[in-house]
């Protein structure tokens, strides 16, 4: 079925976690589900699944709840997980490493196509099915090659140069955990900042509320 | 300057991103930060700051502004960075060695005191300033020195049993990064779930709006 209105912002911000929830369903054998069991799940109000999932048209039937594979494609698609984006890492430490080998990309709409470092020591160790290469190839590698995203698993002090350096190399989007709010004057450009420090203190909150 | 009523969840969400820009602020040197400019800094209208950060008392003074240093003193106080919650790191491959060594855990009210692995081979290794311990020392460990947080890093198959281990063995909270949706049926028991793959799937999202 498809969806003749555009989708807001704010269901927008919500898609990745229906997606993962229905995905999870789905490989349960979960055939439908209704906004009831579905706002158990995730927290959510039945109302306010019901207003979000509206969007995508007639899946949601009185008596009957949503038809959970239907559904998880229709988000799937809308989210882009279909794309195969060409990523790039940028930094082959531990974190880097982390992210290569934990994030599976291609669920994800990405398709990780390279890890770079500044180590020369470290050029050419493996990392998932990926050889690390040194950053000075990334000219020759992004004309051939063409990568869209980046995620950036580097030192706060460099992130803002090896930006602009991929921008000039034709990458659009940025996958940052560099703890430097990047913000790049180019239009086009998209950047999504990982905050992990965030959400440690948002536990540390809670924690501090239940120990008293 | 005291708070009298109890801030609420939608402004405790917001805490450590004004923690964070506050802090900023701070080393930079600024010494007071108008409604507007923190509101341009951080994408939020002035009078939602406004809003959010009456709640803290009379900081804030027309023509004047936010004095920064005080602001983030009482918001740090409000999460808890002064707590210093004993922490350990379940799990010491290349995520945890990447979390036990890129977040830096003091100034968010922890304390990181251990790292654990149930691989015996990797036992001893160094880990920033700590050596990886097998998890069969987890409970003389937890006995004698009694943390109150874990970080799970570790696969999603045994997450939810050693969450139940650590949770018999008094720990309070959980920061889990298992790709496992942790329920625990206890009270008084605290999981901040990272998902860091819908970060990813909302970047595809927005990469594929500007890539067309």
């Amino acid at each position: 079925m498809k969806t003749n209105n555009p989708v807001s912002a704010s269901v927008i911000k919500r898609l990745p976690r229906y997606y993962r929830f229905l995905g999870e369903l789905k490989n349960k054998g979960t055939l439908r589900i209704s906004s009831r069991e579905l706002s158990d799940m995730m927290k959510l109000t039945a109302s306010q699944i019901r207003q979000d999932l509206n969007c995508f048209g007639g899946f949601g039937q009185q008596g009957y709840g949503y038809n959970v594979a239907q559904l998880h494609a229709e988000i799937g698609q809308i989210l882009g997980v279909d794309k195969g984006f060409r990523t790039i890492v940028i930094g082959a430490g531990n974190l880097g490493r982390a992210i290569a080998t934990h994030i599976n990309f291609s669920t994800r709409g990405c398709e990780l196509i390279g890890i770079f470092d500044r180590d020369p020591a470290i050029t050419g160790e493996q990392v998932g099915d990926l050889n690390v290469r040194h950053v000075s190839e990334l000219e020759s590698f992004c004309r051939q090659k063409k990568p869209v995203i980046a995620v950036l698993c580097i030192p706060k002090a460099e992130t803002q140069e090896i930006a602009e350096r991929l921008v000039t190399l034709g990458l659009k989007a940025f996958w940052n955990y560099s703890h430097y709010d990047l913000s790049i004057d180019y239009e086009d450009i998209v950047v999504e900042n990982v905050h992990l420090g965030d959400s440690l203190l948002t536990l540390t909150y809670r924690t501090k509320e239940i120990t008293g």
